[in-house]
């Protein structure tokens, strides 16, 4: 058994760990932190995880020193501008206690590599550049083998995770047209953190639905970063996120334009191909859509083709659950993969619908 | 035309009565009070009210005075302890302007005739009882003839709407025992009102029911007190609220025993008959159900009556939506008889749905 | 006053009809007919309308004959297939009465003008051709004038009136590229209309998201036909629907690539004179962007305009309530300017929100 | 490995069954039948099953002696007045192939045991009496050694499972009066079952809350059963069911007059002591109240326990997922113990909160 820390717990993506951390039959959740609510037990903040052994445990206030000597992997489910730091204590206590930790960061801070792009975007000053550097961006699926050596992991984020692997097979096959992508992205509110806000509360978003921050969100960059690298080109594209009234999702519409004359059955092909050996990404048969529900408290990543002949267009559909996949039962893959552990351990959990 | 005020505009019911006075025929909002949003617009609040007069209205933080001269009516939808001494203010203005000016009070702070039992159950010292003796109570089926000459009118709450409007006919008609009444009451999450807070969050409340504060919440004395005068007798009840994951609506469901072997009909017609004159309560027809959906935006009360022989209970329901009949509607209903106008007017809303 | 008949009141959109017709101050629901209805009593069949003088209409199941003789003006909400033969049945008899009757079908029926493309999107062989060239697209803002003069309009479709009122002044002032248009179009449940059946039940519906018929969907010729005239130019674009799990409201997101460098105050101005005279149209300043909820109920078309600088693309966003604007209050506005009525009489619904 | 059936795969329950029977470590599904869906895959039916094994069974007819030949437990999720004929005909064929196979009863055929009632209740003649008689009521709790020895289980229905495991420490401790019990029930929408319906449709349902059948609901003789045994008394009560706007969920509330002045800790003390040895009921401490979230997919019920000394009442307060514990996990949990497994070996799911 390994141990974990998770710092941050009180966000949904720190609820989603421990959700996750239940279950994992290899890693154990030995400290838990949050300043606002250390002293309760974990089963008191969280009463659905009553009658679990994880639901007693105390939260703490833990630093890094402590997070490294308990721990062999530690979560960071904290706001970014603050994830870096942290990271950096708890790397760096850990070398002078010569053992060997694992930070997953689940925030932004390490997964820019360009600092000037990061600070740009983010509009916070960069500390912890060496760190940017080292850092291993944790998308299971492509970077499998440098995760496995990272000590550092920065978690992608959850509109990234759709949309890049929505787009990876068209670009790493050439198909599609590298100056004409839109994502027209759709997530569900739980994306919006849990804290206390008017914008999110039930009465403005149930029974409602909206564009936000068009062409500007934050995860514009990392996603034109990954899709750059894959495509051996600069890639610039127009990113465009909405708030959707569920809790767990994240759709992604993505509209391209096929460089020849493509039948529906090639790029079906190309993308059961890519993607035969990944067993948390399904390919879709042709003519049946990716749907939230589908993938809800899963880590699966369910991709749909479709060629519009009439405007020849390749457009892809992806889904995700935002807080699974696109955030903790992520962070739980790359800690198994750091970790040496197989892939799945703990993370194999069966969509729940309805 | 008549002029109005609205102290408070950024909560839900400040929001509902801004809607409200769009349509309004004979009265007219020209002042609208925050302190955080004053300088706005109310179309760049409340982005639905553009293109109408009213969204042109700028916000101000007008005090007691300026409401005093420039309003014939004002609408207090500020919190209880608050309220007391702004009404008290207003009244005295316009005592000093010699002028008529009626104040609606949308909180619980005149509702409560014992001041006593307000400040036990609400935490708060009374300020202004000779106004709690001067105020009428606003449910307007019951004491029309006394609102129409207020000028202070206590607005009633929510589940007391539904409560009572419930029970009138039952008690009136002394065909229910005084001792076993149990009000088990759900209301939309609009009711816990329009500031930032986790509990109510999307995702804390959608896919979501329960239970708060059984037999403890502040409106228990209200309904109390006001079954009391309807029975002349002490009535004590068990009021019991939860949480539902709708916008708007309440629903209650009232437990009562039979004082001797009723039958359906015979109850039916006691409550078509005692409401028949009441253009906003509708009495259903035997085996059918009051739904929230089908009050939504309406000053309507929906009630139901249903004789269980085998445990020679009357169950009642009745809904009425929250925020406009529990509030904002009934706000003008009781506005338009204090001014001399028809009940009806610009309070006639249609139910939407879906 | 005007009489109204209504053929077809059990879909959403017949509901929405009738709840709109109960206050109109100058149109009458005097028939509403459904075969499988008939008898019942419309507060029977809406139970929100109860307690309204049209809740007591009886519902029948008048033939076309019966509808010239008793209405002025008859709303076809019906399927497709259907509506056509019903319309030229009406006009007919109405012209054997040698009086003046009008038709605002809101099926699909007339509304496509090129009849093999009718016949290829919606598979049914059209009957009534000549009716297809004497109707007209009823598009208030667009065809007010022919409206006007018209005896049969083809009420739009819900998508394509959020559409082509998004694309409109971008197409008439040629500030877009014709051949890169994408529509990324999402709407509530209610549009999948009111019949039984598995896909639209709530367990399948809510807390969910998914694409639908990408490419495929029957509104896409309607929106090219109209587009193509304001352009004048053949436009084939790429519609892309949605399914929302909410109840009213439609959302566009409409890509578009910018034919020159235009600034985002340029295309504001442009957008905000085309639109200036047009009651029901709000455009919104730049930084804002449209909500389901701010139209719910209304005939309200909210759009706003976004320069993406980064990739040179307009993105149009526009709103609506798919069941009061794209439908029945829009066919409101149809029979009102058929009739020779004030536009806003009876259609001016304030958006209830929440 | 033990294998299973599962008659009936098309509705919610039967689509539970299989969601949970991905991850049961000892139990296979092996024939999954659906008339209507037979020769289709169980990810083409179900695609959030898609990539795990029991996707790939094909759903096929298979009759009761193919179960009995195949299977050592089936389940059986079909209709009542159905169910009680397929049973017999598996346990026979079982018999007549000297085979021991466990049928667990989704459908209410064989849990009430006075034959009468079932037929009055459920307007169904009953043509397996002697079944009746052999069959075990499953209600783990209360049950287990029965259930343990039995062939035949009736799995309790939804709201019996919430309503009798809320009163039972009150009425095996005598601390409540009998003739005074009222359950004010709620649930999500999945129990009506997955049949194409208006009523459950969508856009009836969100935003809504309704009361349905009053007094009259078939559950009322199961509960009233069950709670006699328990008190070794006739028990009638009144059983009130209401139709909630979210998927998965029971609530129940139960009003009940305490036999003396108990105060809060007593109680408390006695449900504590009561369950504590059940590892999925978890009371709650005083104050706390259930939520149907945090139930949420697992086979946990919550209780809570509220003294309101004003009224001399207890309320009790209990919360299930009907699917899961209310029906196909309690189901596996009837089948692990008829089967001699361990009673948590494929069931101990951990709430999906958010």
């Amino acid at each position: 058994m390994y141990t974990a820390g998770l710092v941050g717990i009180t966000g949904y993506t720190g609820m989603e760990l421990a959700r996750a951390l239940v279950s994992h039959p290899q890693i154990n959740l030995t400290v838990a932190t949050s300043r606002q609510e250390q002293g309760k037990k974990v089963a008191d903040l969280y009463p659905f995880l009553r009658g679990h052994a994880l639901g007693n445990l105390e939260i703490s206030d833990a630093d890094a020193k402590e997070l490294a000597e308990k721990c062999d992997v530690v979560f960071l489910a904290i706001p970014h501008g603050v994830a870096m730091d942290t990271a950096a204590q708890i790397l760096e206590a850990a070398e002078n206690l010569k053992k060997s930790v694992k930070v997953i960061d689940l925030s932004a801070d390490f997964r820019i590599k360009d600092i000037a792009t990061y600070e740009q975007w983010y509009g916070v000053t960069h500390t912890q550049k060496k760190y940017v550097e080292e850092s291993v961006y944790g998308l299971i699926e492509i970077n499998a083998e440098a995760i496995k050596k990272a000590r550092l992991v920065a978690n992608p984020g959850c509109y990234p995770t759709a949309s890049i692997l929505g787009l990876y097979p068209a670009l790493k096959n050439k198909i599609i047209k590298l100056d004409d992508i839109v994502i027209d992205a759709k997530s569900g509110t739980s994306g919006a953190g849990r804290k206390a806000s008017v914008p999110t509360l039930f009465c403005e978003v149930q029974d409602n639905f909206r564009p936000y921050g068009l062409g500007k969100h934050r995860h514009t960059p990392e996603i034109e970063q990954e899709l750059s690298l894959i495509a051996h080109n600069d890639i610039t594209l127009s990113f465009n996120p909405h708030l959707l009234p569920i809790q767990r999702g994240i759709l992604t519409t993505i509209y391209t334009k096929l460089t020849q004359d493509y039948a529906q059955e090639d790029i079906q092909k190309i993308y059961e191909d890519t993607w035969k050996d990944c067993p948390f990404i399904r390919v879709l048969p042709a003519g049946q859509f990716p749907e939230t529900r589908y993938v809800r408290g899963s880590m699966f990543c369910d991709i749909a083709v479709t060629v519009d002949k009439r405007t020849q267009r390749l457009i892809i559909t992806s889904a995700i659950d935002n807080l699974a996949r696109g955030a903790s039962l992520q962070a739980l893959a790359n800690a198994n993969l750091t970790l040496g552990l197989p892939l799945k351990a703990g993370i194999d959990h069966v969509p729940l619908c309805p």
